[in-house]
């Protein structure tokens, strides 16, 4: 067999996320596994790095797959390319160890959170970062920033839906910084459970907004009781940007 | 009258451009002065540097309109950014001197075209920018762009539907670079013609595909016979990007 890793980048804009549900069409999974199965006539089944949630956008998702003929790379992108929607495009296609596997050799990956912060809102980044119209205190989000760092049960940061029985997650660095009118966090961990980044972010917009402080963060993480959905980013703000092998 | 001069950022993606055209709710104009409506209570009129095309966006288009009240720019801007949708943007509210008028009074205007020239789509900004799959010599884009500087009878690349009798345009400066993975066109000049960005870029594409040379572009503009809509570049990858007074 054939062991091919994909690169994908997309608007997660339209779909229910990542992961195909059943037969539903409507998923990054489900279309990319659709455009194989046309390519090599039978049904394939491909193995995603992570499963982001409905609207969470990628810069760079990881996935593989593996098939008994032995297709050129660039034939592979072309086809892809060609028969994908322009909201799913595959940016990179590489034929690799057969021992590769999207999921377990996942050492890292890194999210992307992006708040547009003016009052006014941006016509071409509306559907591409959350809008925040009060001022966010970036000082008092870096130092919030501290506390998720390192090796945490975040129960707290999780789904009720989410059946993990592992909470705990290490978190290597999380980091703020403003671009062009745009706040940007950069998180990176060993792994993230379900609705985990947007939770932790929504924690920090509202030490941002001063509705909380950076100091009750170790105290959310040990009461292991549910950050509310409410307390949640949009998902228009969220990318998987990197996944380290 | 107080004259107020407004800032505006709009995706054009889903308007039939700026100028409003009788009772269509579906134009950039027709959606401020509806707006200013609603807060002064009666019918505005407002004066637009530039009648963008349908499709085309803004980073910085101005207009002027003019009341009897004075009210303070920040509470305008409010408003309006308030009541408009989150595709138009009030970036600035200024109250200037009553003899101030958005289209006379505009020295020369920049527009920005967005190219994005890799074999698969840009997820993220295939709706703000012209996909060309095929690679495009930037060299002979750049040759040919100089053949456009200067004085010129526009005639080759104007719209048959447009009335202007006078035809002459004046380009300062006409540049294309190369920014992580797109291909910049920036173009100034004292006016453009209705289509005339669009259609200059559509030579300038066909140039660098190899379809067309440089050199015929003063014959083009001699022979005073209008380039096809066929080839006209993508109303989704032009900008309205500066207007000087």
């Amino acid at each position: 067999m054939n062991n091919y890793k994909l690169t994908i980048q997309y608007d997660g804009g339209r779909y229910k996320g990542w992961q195909r549900l059943g037969d539903s069409e409507n998923t990054i999974q489900g279309k990319i596994e659709n455009a194989l199965s046309v390519m090599v006539g039978q049904s394939i089944e491909i193995i995603g790095s992570s499963r982001t949630d409905a609207g969470v956008h990628a810069l760079a998702q990881v996935a593989n797959f593996k098939i008994s003929d032995n297709m050129p790379e660039s034939k592979i992108m072309n086809f892809l390319n060609h028969y994908l929607p322009p909201d799913i495009s595959i940016t990179e296609v590489e034929l690799v160890d057969d021992r590769f596997h999207a999921r377990y050799n996942a050492k890292d990956k890194t999210y992307l959170y992006k708040i547009w912060n003016e009052v006014y809102s941006h016509p071409f980044m509306r559907k591409y970062s959350m809008h925040v119209g009060k001022k966010l205190d970036i000082e008092k989000m870096k130092r919030a920033c501290q506390y998720f760092i390192g090796e945490h049960d975040f129960t707290a940061y999780s789904n009720a839906k989410s059946k993990k029985k592992d909470t705990v997650r290490k978190i290597y660095s999380l980091d703020v910084e403003e671009v062009e009118g745009f706040i940007q966090f950069r998180v990176s961990g060993n792994g993230f459970l379900y609705n985990m980044v947007r939770k932790m972010i929504g924690t920090l917009i509202e030490i941002g907004l001063g509705e909380k402080e950076a100091e009750e963060i170790p105290t959310i993480l040990l009461s292991k009781e549910r950050v509310q959905t409410g307390g949640m980013a949009d998902a228009c703000g969220l990318y998987l940007e990197k996944i380290n092998f």
